[in-house]
């Protein structure tokens, strides 16, 4: 663990999700001091879940050992559409949150700076600042979970967008005629390749009678759905065929949309991450990248990297801590 | 005309094509003064082509009653991908060009300063800098006419990408089982909706007995695909149903396209171009405008304008000139 002096001006980062709370206490340096989680009780409503965000932060700050004196900013990654200016949460389902002033109440409760951004945009800056040390000029970051989403940064910044939604990649087409999204539309990529469609394709697979060693993973009332990207691994591993033959699938789709990145924006890295890939990243990265590469016009592709970050599920704290970094900055 | 006076800085900008070379002659405040075509004979070789594109400029300044002398700067649209630093064509694949050095060999034929841009952003810098007079932040241009291709600003400037590729929105996949395109794969935007990819349908369709107007235009000899986009605007005048039905397929394909870009980058403006969006604007763009509306994730596309360039053939020798009026500022 880095040492940390009394009178050093620490940073906070924090991932809030639809069911967890994580906090993480970080160096000026980005160095990780200390953790804390927390369930997020979204049911319990704004002021219940604003609260459990300010006590997780506590939390993390105390198993350092510090104060909250000695935090000089914290940054969120929320789930949704945020305005990182007014640092409100402008419309996050599964939060059940619109228009929640979220910089200004946690500002209230600690009386530390407080940024906010959507989590996909603060998990890539958690790639690009600390995992790619801010090399790359212009790189996208494909989160693959139970939904898909993305971030973008160009020249060195995060780019948001004209509404500050700018990453909804998970609802690009990629098949007309494909399976409905929750959005209403047809074959966006988030109905073709989030852990969401993955367990759906199995469930019905298994229910018109394919067989799988999935079923024998199932707990006494549990469904196919139910289970984890972890179990995916484990049947994987087992040689499952039927889950061999869905990632397989699922890896040549989110190749496909690299493709599409690459066609149309020409980033010079494209980093895959979210639950879906930190599970099943030996499995899924040497499809995506040789499908990405087989789509990718002649040319286009030179010299792009295609990578998996390895930062799994600290991306989120390690981008907010990016992202209270760059907000004191300016 | 706006007029001229002997000691002005002139710009000129030349939108060189696989068939023809077009040339114009603009003021400093980019109000065009005369213009000049040539066929551009790619078949007689590099050396050939760099002369006719001399030619043309030579004629555009003589028709305006000019001298070379009055002109500050060139700029050029070339079909292919472009190195804007060296000034170098990379590939051009309907001239048969192969690093091809149009800047210094242009320089060396007519003493003036040369600019080189790939066509689909020079087209993009020309709706961008004088139809919406350089205001939208962030602007993607898509060109649909014998291909497909999109022009990207950012921050107010040509967004390259990091192979000087970006805007190769032709080659997105939106129909993964769908239409072979001439790039390898399947289900490419161009395969679906580009002239090429609209005549074709046309022409299987009458093959298998569907009846148009469209054969009544043809001259001896000639087959549905030689006909051109105003044949089409004739057509649907005329109340044909199969053109009616195949534009409107085409429509909704661009449209689309459009919300991919809209919920994957989130730019301010998106604007459409090209041939067969000049033929068929009227048409055409109700129903791009609400399928793009349609796909967009809520609230993504508020405020943002999709409209269609009034450029028509001049896009691209407007663009042009912006890009030799921005290259000789920096």
């Amino acid at each position: 663990m880095p040492e940390v002096t009394p009178r050093q001006d620490l940073l906070v980062g924090v991932d809030l999700g639809g069911t967890k709370i994580l906090a993480g206490v970080f160096t000026p340096q980005l160095k990780r001091v200390a953790t804390a989680k927390l369930s997020t009780k979204a049911e319990r409503g704004y002021a219940a879940v604003l609260e459990r965000i300010d006590r997780c932060i506590r939390d993390a700050v105390d198993e350092a050992d510090l104060s909250l004196r000695q935090v000089r900013g914290i940054g969120i990654g929320a789930p949704g559409a945020v305005n990182p200016e007014t640092g409100e949460v402008l419309f996050a389902p599964n939060l059940r949150w619109k228009d929640a002033p979220l910089k200004r109440d946690l500002e209230k409760l600690l009386g530390v700076p407080v940024f906010v951004e959507n989590d996909c945009n603060v998990c890539t800056l958690g790639v690009h600042g600390v995992e790619l040390e801010g090399k790359p000029q212009s790189l996208v970051g494909i989160f693959v979970g139970t939904g898909i989403g993305a971030g973008i940064i160009i020249q060195g910044r995060l780019f948001g967008g004209f509404n500050r939604t700018a990453g909804e990649i998970g609802h690009m087409v990629l098949e007309i005629e494909g399976p409905k999204c929750g959005c209403g539309n047809r074959g966006c990529f988030e109905a073709l390749a989030s852990r969401t469609a993955i367990f759906r394709r199995l469930s019905d697979a298994i229910r018109d009678g394919a067989k799988s060693q999935l079923t024998e993973l199932l707990g006494p009332g549990e469904e196919i759905v139910d289970l984890k990207s972890g179990d995916l691994r484990k049947a994987l591993r087992k040689g499952d065929k039927l889950v061999e033959k869905v990632i397989e699938e699922a890896s040549e789709y989110i190749g496909i949309a690299v493709a599409n990145v690459i066609n149309f924006l020409n980033p010079q890295c494209i980093v895959l991450g979210g639950g879906v890939l930190d599970a099943l990243q030996d499995d899924m990265m040497p499809i995506i990248v040789a499908t990405a590469r087989d789509y990718a016009m002649t040319g286009t592709d030179k010299g792009i990297e295609i990578i998996a970050s390895r930062l799994g599920d600290e991306a989120g704290i390690t981008g907010s801590a990016v992202l209270a970094r760059q907000g004191l900055k300016t």
